[in-house]
């Protein structure tokens, strides 16, 4: 299964799920799945969120609380939740508020490894 | 009850909870509660996370999908949970990385209300 398959398969189990992006810290996705109807800026979101991470990952640094796991960042219309991949990949899961928050957190978990490993290849 | 009373109370109802506080964008806690036995550096992690906290803001607001509602960010060993009470202010906490997630948000969400009346007088 490519990475689109696998990301369009999250989106399609999370009720309210809106799209789903495997992306750098440079904030330049490596592939995304986006549902057709969304008005979201997605682009300027990914780079917003690029900068915003690595702006998270230095104060967990200094925190030195083990590293970054996830992210969640809920407003009044969005939910995003993140998940570190590794030092330079992450995994964003875009929902509407009201969307299943829990399911969303737990495919990102159980898909993260596989992802890691189709990324060392 | 006190601000004090009622973070205590929120630590002690949620399994894997290490401490609450009320905190302004300046880094400086109104009260908190945290248990005797935390040996973490609460004060630096206040003051790193209301640093990140103006720079999520600042990224939601350009976003433009509504107003920072909620944020939270896990680490290999520790759980932050935040909740926005107003332009000045948000609620924090802090607990295990096996805690209860849910709960913990829960209790946040029920109480913000609360706090946010108690700031206002």
């Amino acid at each position: 299964m490519s990475f689109r398959e696998r990301l369009k398969n999250i989106v399609e189990q999370v009720d309210g799920a809106i799209g789903a992006l495997i992306m750098g810290y440079d904030g330049i996705p490596i592939d995304e799945c986006i549902l057709p109807d969304v008005s979201l800026d997605v682009q300027l979101l990914a780079v917003e969120y690029a900068t915003l991470l690595k702006e998270i990952k230095r104060t967990v640094d200094v925190l030195k609380t083990g590293g970054m796991e996830e992210v969640s960042i809920s407003t009044g219309e969005l939910r995003v939740v993140i998940r570190a991949l590794n030092e330079e990949f992450f995994l964003v899961l875009l929902m509407v508020k009201d969307g299943n928050f829990g399911l969303g957190r737990y495919l990102l978990r159980l898909n993260a490894s596989v992802f890691r490993e189709m990324l060392q290849d």
